[in-house]
């Protein structure tokens, strides 16, 4: 079962909406084990539309076709598919209706123009979920001499798309395919080595496994999320392919150990507040360089934890002055870093206290602290330790890599202490 | 002049990287006047990259490839372009140097699988800007019958690629495109009207504008970031454009008022910071279920702005207890919040101080404050406002809605007290 994916706007040909979609329902696709070679964005053309999707139908069983459902004329996903199937639209009163109960429970007035979405190529079924005023569709289509293919079509915003992709078209993909084999991949998340470096340390298990060829291997450079390296394996039911994984991360943590910092979906935030779960301990945070990406980032992974209690983003000189008392102006340092991961453990109320400074300004820059250092710093109850690190590029990868650095560091120490 | 973009790469069919470096080259094609019409994603398979550079060159003048570049078995990029152009795979001495030498300067071996990366199609002209280890490639083309067509190879290291995209690729394709018209946009940013409100409201002006053809509108709905209304006008020269697009940004102004809150690459972001410098303002924040979302954006927009002072990011029972006076436990309302933009400037030295917080557990959810209940409060010396709003979906839309709501916010008080 090969399904490719068709994203239709020209808003994402011109960049200015980033095709986050496609990635989302490739990484799920192949988490349900099904082959997605192609994805393909095209502008609100018809012509192209309509190229893209015959070109689809050829080379693969079923197209998904995200966005062109909305209510504007530019909108035109279920006119080109009524075209390739040859079929008239027709109104789907279920839909209609739908629309018009949503805006009532809005208490808005429903635009005249929201019903051209109820308009539905005859032979197409309307996808259950529908979270927004866009239907989603479910369209088989055969060719003559072909087999029954299947186009889907969901709208391009995400939580809507989402639903409908979950709710319907895995569980109908599922259910066409007949695939028995399981696929199944583990990343495990790689911190402090080059692409290459990597590459040579896994060399010689590569080879091993070349000869075999399940499970097999692969790299992905991820800037700052780290290089992931990707452990696919095959089988015929979901305990052996778990068990094949088991295995496969055992031996790659053996070769790579601390580098290491975590599997999946877990990321360096996530890992480092189990961490902290773990050793029943708090942590506060004081910013300057990073502005708040470490707050950002605990928080968003935070939901279900309170070992993540608060931080300070200081910038002003007012806050400053207070937080390093009254040496505002003082050259950033180590030792302003360490009086900072203090504090944060005193404003905060925490048992553990993090701060990150450094030279943001090329105009302070020196010889000896040029541009891009940055000082990351601990601070515990009879515990404190300083780095200094000298980051590349412009101020926003700076302060990612800044970000990411003091939560590894942290990371480390945990490990290390717990 | 056509130029489509092929990104190559499993890591991006699998979801594992979202594939911005297509946006982006996106964006900046069309703000050189040059026609991309598809962008293509495929995985590291010989087969389909093949597949995919074939299918482009019928259907465009210039293809850019980006990925595959790097030193791994599985970048396969300069092979296939080899093999596509017949040609075989030549040592770049000059490449080969700049390797070494990177590595040199930066104190490190080299694997020797990087040399790899110094073996180009027979033909085939090295990229001058080269930042990483990666090189990139000009490969013109001409197949039989067909005028000459042009190739270019970057890597997907977006730093990389973008030094090469500006300093190589952007100025080669102008020059062979010839073309003279010149085509510009513009994006008005709205907040506040949903995506068939704003059809309505300039229904009829899309009207007036359709019967000329030029310039042209369209809608863009981009979730948080509001809903974009782009006017696209072609000319003989960048005044005339530069005019159109400014006469019909003054007759959309008078349509739309208020609700436009940026232009182009301004955010909602750094439209309060513009205001607030311009209005000699600083600001203080105190946020508890945005955890540090505000501060982020402000940080990452105010890269020369001193006007944002700082934040205080409050979860934990102890900060929470300072700053509310000993209630940590009361309920969230919008006393609470109000109390909170207080203590943001008094905390932070701030002329103007702005609280979020909410109901951001469902457990805490009441009948009168329900789940995604948030308070928006604006302090500042003989001024206080606080609104409350209702914000659907999961905790991550709730925290995005609540940070641009509460921006969008103190834009219109700062507007209205300037």
């Amino acid at each position: 079962m090969k399904c490719e994916i068709i994203a239709v706007g020209t808003e994402l040909l011109l960049g200015q909406i980033v095709d986050t979609n496609s990635s989302w329902m490739g990484e799920h696709l192949a988490l349900a084990g099904i082959d997605s070679h192609y994805q393909t964005k095209v502008g609100d053309n018809w012509d192209r539309i309509e190229d893209a999707v015959n070109l689809a139908l050829d080379r693969s069983d079923a197209v998904i076709m995200c966005g062109g459902l909305g209510p504007t004329q530019d909108d035109i996903t279920r006119e080109v598919i009524a075209k390739v199937m040859g079929a008239e639209l027709v109104l789907d009163e279920v839909i209609a209706a739908r629309i018009e109960e949503m805006f009532r429970t809005r208490g808005r007035e429903m635009p005249a123009n929201n019903l051209r979405q109820a308009m539905v190529p005859a032979g197409a079924t309307a996808i259950s979920q529908q979270p927004g005023t866009a239907p989603g569709l479910v369209v088989p289509f055969t060719r003559e001499g072909e087999t029954e293919k299947v186009l889907y079509a969901v709208p391009g915003v995400p939580y809507e798309m989402k639903e409908m992709f979950l709710g319907t078209i895995i569980p109908d993909l599922q259910q066409r395919s007949g695939e028995t084999a399981v696929i199944d991949s583990r990343v495990l998340r790689t911190w402090g080595q080059s692409e290459s470096g990597l590459a040579e340390m896994l060399a010689p298990r590569m080879e091993e496994l070349d000869d075999v060829g399940n499970p097999t291997l692969a790299f992905l450079a991820s800037g700052v999320e780290g290089i992931k390296v990707r452990v696919t394996a095959k089988a015929s039911d979901r305990e052996l392919v778990e068990a094949m994984l088991d295995e496969e991360e055992l031996q790659l943590r053996k070769i790579l150990g601390e580098l290491v910092f975590a599997v999946d979906e877990s990321t360096m935030e996530s890992t480092v507040l189990d961490l902290l779960e773990a050793s029943g301990l708090t942590l506060g945070i004081v910013e300057t360089i990073t502005g708040g990406y470490i707050a950002n980032r605990l928080s968003a992974a935070a939901v279900s934890s309170h070992a993540f209690v608060g931080g300070v983003v200081a910038l002003g000189p007012g806050i400053l002055s207070y937080l390093v008392q009254g040496e505002p102006d003082s050259y950033p340092g180590p030792q302003k870093a360490l009086q900072l991961a203090k504090k944060a453990r005193d404003v905060l109320v925490a048992d553990v206290g993090i701060a990150v400074t450094g030279v943001e300004d090329p105009n302070t820059s020196s010889q000896m602290f040029p541009f891009g250092t940055a000082w990351l710093a601990i601070s515990k109850e009879g515990f404190e330790h300083v780095e200094e690190v000298r980051l590349p590029g412009d101020i926003e990868r700076i302060r990612q890599n800044s970000c990411i650095s003091m939560l590894n560091l942290l990371r480390r120490y945990l490990l290390e202490h717990s």
